[in-house]
């Protein structure tokens, strides 16, 4: 048996197909499918099926919703204050502190001139059209601390000043229960030139 | 959005019953799905409906096949030893040194009477009823060398000594690449008991 049967090597290689998960991973996990139970197993290959067809963009933000409008744009309570992030994982992060309450943008990406990703390429437009329409005061630009969501962060903040709206950028610093000595040297420049006055 | 919309929160649920997944891994492998095209997704899909129907049971020695008797049954070239192993994985794991040339015997588990696992719930009669029939010379008890496993070895050895055929049991020692400084008493001490001449 230096294969395995035809039916287990397509499960394998389905799971093989998910990120991170490589051939030895992917065979326990095709091995624990047949210990399941049907319904459970029904379920997953229901939901596995469906996921594309079920799960689709707001029209308005660009999350994940399965109606037209997402659950967080339905909400009427959330400040008029816009968090751009690149992707729907970045939303869902800041939605799971439970801190912020306000409303988000998913550019679906950032520019990337080497990978053709520009500005018409992402979810720009509408965040334009957004800020005069929800009468937005504050655009919070969360993409992710890279060259290219630098970039984005620039090029959208040259888009929004003439609108007339407040843009501004996650502090870069230092995390939580980091150490020092592990600090890399730029973000360590980025935690002097953000310092905060004690009171 | 303090939860996920249902399409993505089913298949974030499938994900998460497989073993050694939590939550935001499920989540990760979820959103990788979204990404995925369409075929592959349908495959997987189908992979997973259809696993359990498709992948029986060798008729023979207890391992995976889609056909009624495993490939390593219908291979006539393997020599008449038999393998006994506690489960598919184990099978598996011997297949892939590509070292072993015998068949196997999978018992589908271990004499475990805590969790009510006595000799009848295991593949033992077809075991011993092959030993004549297929005239084996000797078998190999590949248990896990765990309290049950061990338990289970012994068990089969006294009821294979009296039909005349070899018994054996796979060498206990030192791992390969250890440090015998990070080596528990229980294997250094098999290690030592099982040492051999160097020629």
């Amino acid at each position: 048996m230096a294969e395995f049967i035809a039916p287990l090597e397509e499960l394998i290689e389905g799971f093989a197909r998910l990120p991170g998960v490589g051939r030895k991973s992917a065979t326990r996990y095709a091995l624990s499918v047949l210990d399941m139970n049907d319904d459970d197993i029904n379920a997953f290959s229901d939901a596995l099926a469906n996921a594309k067809a079920r799960i689709k963009r707001c029209r308005i933000c660009g999350n994940f919703t399965d109606t037209d409008i997402c659950p967080v744009c339905e909400d009427t309570e959330r400040s008029p204050i816009i968090c751009v992030v690149e992707d729907v994982r970045a939303l869902m992060s800041i939605e799971k502190v439970r801190e912020y309450r306000g409303r988000y943008h998913v550019l679906g990406g950032v520019l990337s001139p080497m990978n053709g990703v520009g500005p018409d390429q992402l979810n720009i437009a509408s965040l334009l059209s957004r800020i005069t329409s929800e009468n937005i005061g504050e655009v919070i630009i969360a993409t992710n601390p890279t060259v290219e969501g630098e970039a984005t962060a620039m090029y959208l903040t040259k888009l929004l000043t003439p609108l007339g709206v407040k843009t501004s950028r996650l502090a870069y610093g230092i995390p939580v229960g980091a150490d020092l000595e592990y600090t890399d040297a730029v973000t360590l420049m980025r935690a002097l030139d953000g310092r905060r006055e004690l009171n």
